[in-house]
């Protein structure tokens, strides 16, 4: 790690040094400018990279020990997408001038929690001052047998599209951390705690079929990201409303007022796992989520056509277009 | 890559996609979620990451296309002083509100630039927006032979001290841009160059012995970064000043102004390479610098003690502490 600020470089050897020790990068205490990593025959490695910026991606209040396992996890969730398995990450963090020591330890010691349970290592980075609010880049490597990696494209109408967990959860917890939505308690809680803490969805990536699925992770909203899926196959979707998964805090609030419903459909944040697969690999992906003890449900297809259409109940559909939905 | 601003799908396609078409990485014309890397048995990867913040690292009205190539060399200079090879890079990269498709065009056209001097392609990364200033951090990926990573840790006292290209260029270069310190145009333009565009070693460090030399690129001051090594080696180090290698230009602003000198050793930005040589490496890099037209000066020695001292034409000797110089 190189550093830009006085006394940062204590900073990193106290709080950063100890999450590179173990793994599969020699990351020299990150005393040196540069890990090193073994190559694997017989194996790809996945790279992926995301950043957060406080304000934009967090709230600059919000538990930095949290932060941390966000900023880390949505890229681990991207990995879970691809079928990897994850090894180790590179932090460039631009700290905001109000950071202070303990910001750094909790940060920290939110990243040793994500390491411990995804075995994955710290393997370098950087650390700078900025002006302006704090923004942590996030590099993270992944392996897979090779040519294993589950790609975005490939899908064809005909597949069949699932979704991992429960959408919607976060998109109606930042609503409701915000205040733009009431709920009670529990309710409160459980969806605030999906949008502050993604759950990546790493075993499951790893269990399903790498064959004829392709997948991509839920971050921009359920309707927009499958929209991608569709694009690249050169087709469009239906989602059937009936069959998404809704937590239950979710139903509670889409009970009291449906027009929540769009807002989990199309909100983001969730880091559940989307796949469209062809009609021969979707029992294989349905028993991954069985052995994996994740719930993987069909809610719809890709169709001849383009952009994603909702199915109503009754039958009535629904795009969403750029600026809102139009019924027809 | 990723995206949170709505028309930046079209602009990463535009000016990002045609940059990672062609390399080691299968990066799915950006259009995934990640990029496979095949391993290559008997050859370790080398991994770095450092970001730049507008107003921090680089002025915000410096050229785009400076800006970019910017931060890409300094990323490729670490590679360098480690050995290896450049693959590839991912960009992570946060936006001021105020770029605009002007700027991303010569941004990427930058990259465009040395992507093809340096044989390096861009292998993913994420664009967001920030209210804060323009966030550029990069990871960069390169390849030693297994084991072959030159690290910045193993001289010990007795080992010769050596320097590639000229020092202080780029301080000077800052001083000159920012209206600290006058010179002459040729002069001013060459210091300016030296800031703006570093001329990462490359092919300098993929020639230089591996076995018996440490290692580091000068970013933060020659004698900081000295005193790096010398503290990793447990010992201290001496530079001769009248051994320290200055551009003509350099050279003349010095003579006008002979405290500029430390300027000179301190300032940072150099982006040469900075070798501590076991006696018997020494000839073999010395060789290395021949053969890539590249020179390597012998500018010091690690010596017992701790911190760097410069000694002087004349004997006399000054340490670098926290806060200035002491003479001693």
């Amino acid at each position: 790690m190189q550093t830009q600020r006085p006394g940062e470089f204590e900073a990193i050897a106290r709080h950063f040094a100890p999450l590179a020790r173990e793994g599969r990068f020699a990351a020299y205490g990150l005393r040196d400018d540069a890990a090193s990593l073994e190559q694997r025959p017989g194996h790809d490695l996945v790279l992926t990279a995301d950043a957060l910026v406080a304000g934009v991606h967090f709230r600059p209040a919000d538990p930095p020990g949290l932060v941390a396992r966000k900023a880390l996890r949505v890229n681990l969730s991207d990995l879970a997408a691809k079928g990897a398995r994850p090894l180790g990450y590179l932090l460039c963090l631009s700290l905001a001038r109000d950071v202070d020591d303990a910001w750094l330890a909790a940060f920290a010691a939110g990243l040793a929690l994500d390491q411990a349970e995804f075995a994955v290592q710290l393997a370098g980075g950087d650390t700078t001052s900025t002006p302006g609010p704090t923004t942590i880049a996030v590099t993270a490597l992944g392996e897979v047998p090779a040519g294993g990696m589950r790609q975005r494209a490939g899908a064809r109408a005909g597949d069949e599209v699932f979704v991992s967990g429960t959408i919607g959860d976060a998109a109606l917890g930042l609503a409701v951390l915000e205040g733009r939505v009431k709920a009670p308690a529990p309710a409160h809680d459980a969806l605030a705690a999906r949008y502050l803490l993604p759950r990546p969805r790493v075993a499951l990536g790893m269990a399903a079929p790498r064959q004829g699925v392709a997948s991509m992770d839920v971050s921009d909203g359920l309707v927009q990201d499958l929209g991608h899926v569709a694009a690249l196959a050169g087709c469009g979707a239906e989602i059937e409303a009936a069959r998404v998964p809704l937590s239950r805090a979710a139903r509670e609030l889409v009970a009291g007022e449906p027009g929540l419903l769009d807002l989990a459909l199309s909100g983001g944040d969730d880091y559940e796992l989307l796949f469209a697969a062809a009609p021969a690999a979707a029992a294989a992906l349905v028993a991954a989520g069985e052995a994996c003890g994740v719930p993987v449900a069909r809610i719809g297809r890709l169709v001849a056509g383009q952009g994603v259409a909702i199915v109503e109940r009754d039958g009535a559909r629904r795009l969403l277009a750029r600026g809102g939905w139009t019924h027809f």
